[in-house]
C-alpha cells in the first residue's frame, strides 16, 4: 500500500457494486472508464434473480445482505447498479449503513431532467421499479414541471436474456409496451433497468428518430466520482483498479456474458451463499 | 384424529407440495381432485423464483431447504410440482429424506409413451429442465424405441405470468420455440413447466390437429394415489382435506393467481423464510 502525504488512507478501499445479476456490470464499466484507478467489488444475486417482479419486502431483505457482505469486505462506498433495488431499498440501506451510498435512479432523473427540452419524460422499467414511483418522484424533485409518463415492461428483461434483440417478437413485445408513452408525446425516454441498453436498437426504432433515450450508467459514474472527489476518497489517478466478482449461483452464466459486458476484462469469480446476515458461506472459489 | 380399525396412524399425515412459484398449484388442483380426502401442505418460493434458468446445485440447495421444511411440518409424502427442481433434484431428495417423494418427470414421460403412435415425442421445458434430459431418459426407460425431440422455451414462462396467452407476440413465439419440433413429425407434446397448459392454446394453434398434449399434473395425481393406497396410508374417502399455503414472498401475488388456478379454493397463505437448515423464521402469517 502506497502512503502518499496527506493522503485518507480509506481511499484505498474498494468500492462495492451490487446488481440482481449480470446487468449491474454496464455500471460497473461506466466506473472503470471514469475511475480506472480505484478497485471494485461486485456481487450479483444470480441465485435469487430476478428483483423486478419480486415484493419491495423480499428486495430490501436481500439488499440488506448483500450490503452487509460487501461492508464486511471493507468497501469506502457502494453503488446500488439494480433499478429495482435502488427504486425501493436505497433509503433503508443508507439509514443502517454508515458509508456513502448510491443509486442508479438519482442519476438517471438528473440526466433525464436535464436532456428534455418538451418536458415531457418516459421511464420504463421492471414492475417493481415502476409500482414504487421512484423515478417520477426523483424527476419531479428535480423538476416539478416535467411531465412523467411511465410503463412496467415485465418481458424486455427475458427477451434481453434469450438474445431476441432485434427479432419480430421483441419489435412487437416493445410496440406494446412503449406506444401509449410514445402517443404522450415524450422526447426522452429513461431505460429504468440496467438489462434495456440491450434493447436499445428495437426501443429507439419504436420510439422514433426525436427521442432520446436515457440509461443511468455513466451518470452514475460521474457521481461516484463526484462523491470519492468531495471526500477526499479518490486513489491517486495514476494507480490501477483490480476487479473481484462475487455471485450466488455457478459462476458458468455470469463469466459467459460478464466477459461480453465488460469486453474480455472479467477478473476472478467466486460464488457465496448469503445467509440472513449477509456473512459469507462455504466460498466455492472458482478462478477463470 | 379418528381411529379406525387397523388403520395406520400415518395416513392421517399431509401430503407436502412444493413448486418454485405457483404453477404448481396446478398439480395440486389434481391431487385435490384424485385424493379429496387428503390433507395438502404447498410451498411456493416465491421469493427465489425461477428455477428453470438456474444451476443444477442451487435448485438442489432451494429443494432441499423446502423439504426439511415440509419433513418437520410431518408429512406423509412429497410431490415435487415443479419441472425443474423434478429434474435435477429429486434422485438427491429421495437419498436424504425417509419418506415416498413422487416428481412430475416421470408420470409425464408415462403418459406420454402410452399416448404416442407414431413413437415421436416431443418435450419442451425450461433450460434447466431441457438440459438435465430427464424427460429424454424417462421415456426411454419406458420405452427405448421412442423418438424423443426436445426444446427449451425460456420465453414461455414470462409471457404467460404476462397474460399474453393468445396475441401476436405469444403466436410467434411458439412459431419460433415449436417450428423444429413440428417439422420432425411428433405426435404428442410434453408441455414440461407447470406453467405451459396456460399457453394450451397457442400451442395446440402452432402444433396442428394432429398433436396430442400431455401435462404431468393428471398423471402426477394418479401416482400420489396408487403409492398411498400401495402403503395404506389414503385416508377414508369420507373425509374432506384440508389445505395449507406457504410462501417465501409476500402472498399477496400468489393469492390473487392461486384463487384463479384453484377456482377460489385457496386457504390461509403465510409467508416464510428458509434458512440453510429449512427452518422457519419470522411466520408473518396472513389470511384471506
Amino acid at each position: 500500500m502506497h502512503c502518499l502525504q496527506g493522503e485518507n488512507q480509506l481511499a484505498w478501499k474498494a468500492i462495492g457494486i451490487f446488481d440482481s445479476g449480470v446487468g449491474g456490470l454496464t455500471v460497473l464499466k461506466e466506473i472503470i472508464k471514469t475511475l480506472p484507478q480505484e478497485d471494485t467489488i461486485y456481487l450479483g444475486d444470480t441465485a435469487r434473480v430476478p428483483y423486478g417482479s419480486k415484493s419491495p419486502e423480499t428486495v430490501t431483505r436481500y439488499s440488506r445482505q448483500i450490503t452487509s457482505f460487501l461492508v464486511q469486505r471493507d468497501i469506502k462506498m457502494l453503488v446500488v447498479a439494480c433499478n429495482t433495488a435502488s427504486a425501493v431499498s436505497l433509503a433503508a440501506l443508507k439509514k443502517e449503513f454508515p458509508i456513502p451510498i448510491v443509486g442508479v435512479i438519482e442519476p438517471g432523473a438528473r440526466r433525464a431532467a436535464s436532456v428534455t427540452r418538451s418536458g415531457k419524460v418516459g421511464v420504463i422499467g421492471t414492475a417493481g421499479t415502476i409500482k414504487s414511483s421512484a423515478y417520477a418522484k426523483a424527476i419531479k424533485r428535480i423538476n416539478p414541471e416535467i411531465e412523467v409518463v411511465t410503463r412496467a415492461c415485465p418481458l424486455f428483461v427475458p427477451l434481453a436474456e434469450e438474445g431476441w434483440v432485434d427479432n419480430e417478437v421483441a419489435r412487437l413485445t416493445a410496440q406494446a409496451y412503449l406506444q401509449g408513452v410514445k402517443e404522450e408525446g415524450v422526447d426522452t425516454l429513461v431505460l429504468g433497468c440496467t438489462h434495456y441498453p440491450i434493447l436499445k436498437g428495437i426501443i429507439a426504432e419504436v420510439m422514433g428518430g426525436g427521442v432520446t433515450l436515457v440509461d443511468s450508467a455513466e451518470e452514475t459514474a460521474f457521481t461516484v466520482a463526484e462523491i470519492l472527489r468531495g471526500k477526499a476518497l479518490l486513489r491517486p489517478s495514476s494507480e490501477k483498479g483490480n476487479h473481484h466478482f462475487f455471485v450466488t449461483d455457478v459462476p458458468a452464466g455470469f463469466i459467459r456474458v460478464g466477459n461480453r459486458f465488460l469486453g474480455g476484462r472479467l477478473g476472478d469469480v467466486y460464488q457465496v451463499s448469503l445467509d440472513e446476515e449477509g456473512k459469507e458461506e462455504e466460498p466455492a472459489g472458482e478462478e477463470i
